[in-house]
């Protein structure tokens, strides 16, 4: 199965190779980060993009931009790795995961004795290692939600919460890739996600070139398909999830997820654990970003609304708890009534169980614009 | 207040003069519409578009094209309109409207006596009935649905059911240039309508131009929107109401009507009486046009979606009458449970009122794509 591969080290070790993103879905681009310039254009000009992608390429990009340099006296390599660190944090302020990753290759310099070469190989695998969990993270996700797919299921998707923006397989999407590879009939309908267009550009293009059944559908069409009976499922990734379990991801989703409780169809949430919020009581705790007008009122090039007419551009809605079936994460699936406060349950393992026991609370949060 | 008018006679009447709706939003470009070649380009192209102002930039036309011919022998007249009848009714073959005009100037010709300029007058003055039916028939809408926006009323609209689409004020909007006149204030959210965006480059420059408050939104925003409590009610457009109150109207009415019965929100229709077919029981019974994937698929000259992948783009839906608060024609205001079938009760004249009796049915329908 031709699963891609965002990003990645380049054959020689020594570049971020990533897939430009905004040659999608026309061109499929690889390019390799080499040079402090290069990562940071890379993430300023969302060439890669989804939270989890941003935070392993801004780790990997900084250990790729110190090689000319590791035979730099160790306090100049100092001083360039937190310049250069703090260059890639700034590309991009709002999403955790970018200064989380950076975060934490610094800790990692600061734990190593010996050389500057010495420490650029610690941080080169402090980068590998966040790539190798962030991949794990997806594959636990996709076999924990393996279970509600069967053979010849016909499933909503939203956005793209795909390989395209993490290390792995995906979040939503992670079970999509398993089901397919274990040879059960998947069909995918994905909103084409205005206004960025996620669904139609990016979703559609890894899932199509990895074998499965898609098809494109204006955002607007969802309910009336689920109302033609079309629809078994719907599988969206999240943004950030409050302790009540209400959901934020891409706007839209709450369009979605009312249509499905609607129709009677099992709408659900697969994300990574650190998507969960434990500090927030409900989803209206949660912060939603309002994007510029322009990405509602041109579109290459073309103008759509008429100048200096007003725009909404909120890039983020909340889904209730209630409407809700399950929350898949690396750690199990979680059924209603949803806990992810101090004690937060523990999660079943299979997306047809359930069952909550304590658990450690993380505070983290994802954003995978 | 400045409602444009999108079709008209020129001043030297020999020409319709037609807003070139393609150059919409970008520049308000006017086209004096003389021959018969102009006015099926303008018409295939969708220059002009909504059934009802084809219908009518149709008839007319048809008027202009024969002009310079008035000095013909009485039956090379004849064969002349004919022939150009035939060309202008096969440039949109789906939409009712446009035949049903030319139908009706056709028949015009045939009762009157006379040399061909006698017959041309005639026609003129039919194809001027027409325009004036629609401008009125778009009045009496506006008058009946007038009561339902308040100031200060915040309205939701789909797509363009506007002086755009016909020869007056529109009939979905209708009631709104109205509310405005009468200096209510109104704020209008616009769903922009993917695929073809009807409400961000036409609805959005209608109503900002006639200094109506409109901020445009993604179609997927629009039930956050009634979450966060910003929308008062909703107003839309139908292509063709079913007997039982079933509505056909653009894709993603339903799933407006659907949010906005989820949050207690009033959705009304409004539409001209011959929107109404009591032939057709339900709304499953109307057929819902598929159009181009590539509609979805490019834009502006931008690829939107990989080459090759599937895309179901179905051009309508439909609304349940269960989800429709009232249905606002020319005739009044018809409130749950409708009944359009033979025996069709009599609206209430005012939205704030309703209440049936027996009323003669009539068999037609209008598209506004």
């Amino acid at each position: 199965m031709a699963i891609i591969e965002s990003v990645r080290w380049s054959p020689d070790g020594d570049a971020v190779r990533i897939i430009d993103q905004t040659q999608l879905p026309a061109t499929l681009v690889e390019r390799d980060l080499r040079s402090i310039d290069d990562v940071c254009d890379a993430i300023a000009r969302l060439a890669v993009r989804g939270a989890p992608a941003i935070g392993i390429a801004g780790a990997m990009g900084l250990v790729c931009s110190l090689v000319p340099f590791a035979r730099e006296g160790r306090e100049a390599f100092g001083t360039r790795l937190r310049a250069y660190a703090e260059r890639i944090r700034a590309t991009r302020p709002t999403a955790v995961n970018l200064p989380r990753a950076i975060e934490r290759v610094l800790a990692r310099a600061s734990e190593v004795a010996g050389s500057s070469s010495t420490v650029l190989e610690a941080l080169r695998a402090e980068a590998t290692a966040l790539l190798e969990e962030d991949r794990a993270m997806c594959r636990r996700i996709g076999e924990h939600a393996l279970s509600l797919i069967h053979d010849g299921s016909v499933v909503l998707t939203h956005c793209n919460a795909g390989a395209l923006a993490t290390g792995g397989i995906g979040t939503a999407l992670a079970p999509i890739y398993l089901a397919h590879e274990a040879g059960r009939r998947v069909h995918v309908y994905i909103d084409e996600t205005r206004p960025l267009l996620q669904g139609s550009r990016l979703t559609a293009w890894e899932l199509s070139r990895a074998g499965v059944r898609v098809t494109v559908i204006a955002d607007g069409a969802a309910a009336s398909l689920m109302r033609a009976g079309v629809i078994d499922l719907c599988i969206v990734g999240a943004d950030r999830i409050a302790a009540n379990g209400d959901v934020a991801n891409k706007i839209g989703t709450y369009a979605a997820a009312l249509a499905a409780q609607h129709h009677g169809l099992p709408f659900y949430v697969a994300a990574p654990s650190s998507t969960l919020d434990p500090s927030l009581p409900h989803g209206d705790a949660i912060p939603i970003e309002r994007r510029s007008a322009a990405e509602l009122a041109s579109l290459g090039g073309a103008r759509l609304t008429p100048p200096e007419v007003d725009v909404d551009n909120p890039a983020f809605d909340v889904t209730p708890a209630e409407m809700v079936t399950a929350i898949i994460t690396d750690e199990g699936v979680y059924r209603r009534p949803f806990d992810f406060g101090g004690n937060r349950g523990r999660p079943g393992d299979r997306g047809d169980q359930g069952g909550f026991t304590s658990m450690t609370s993380m505070t983290s949060t994802t954003s995978t614009t």
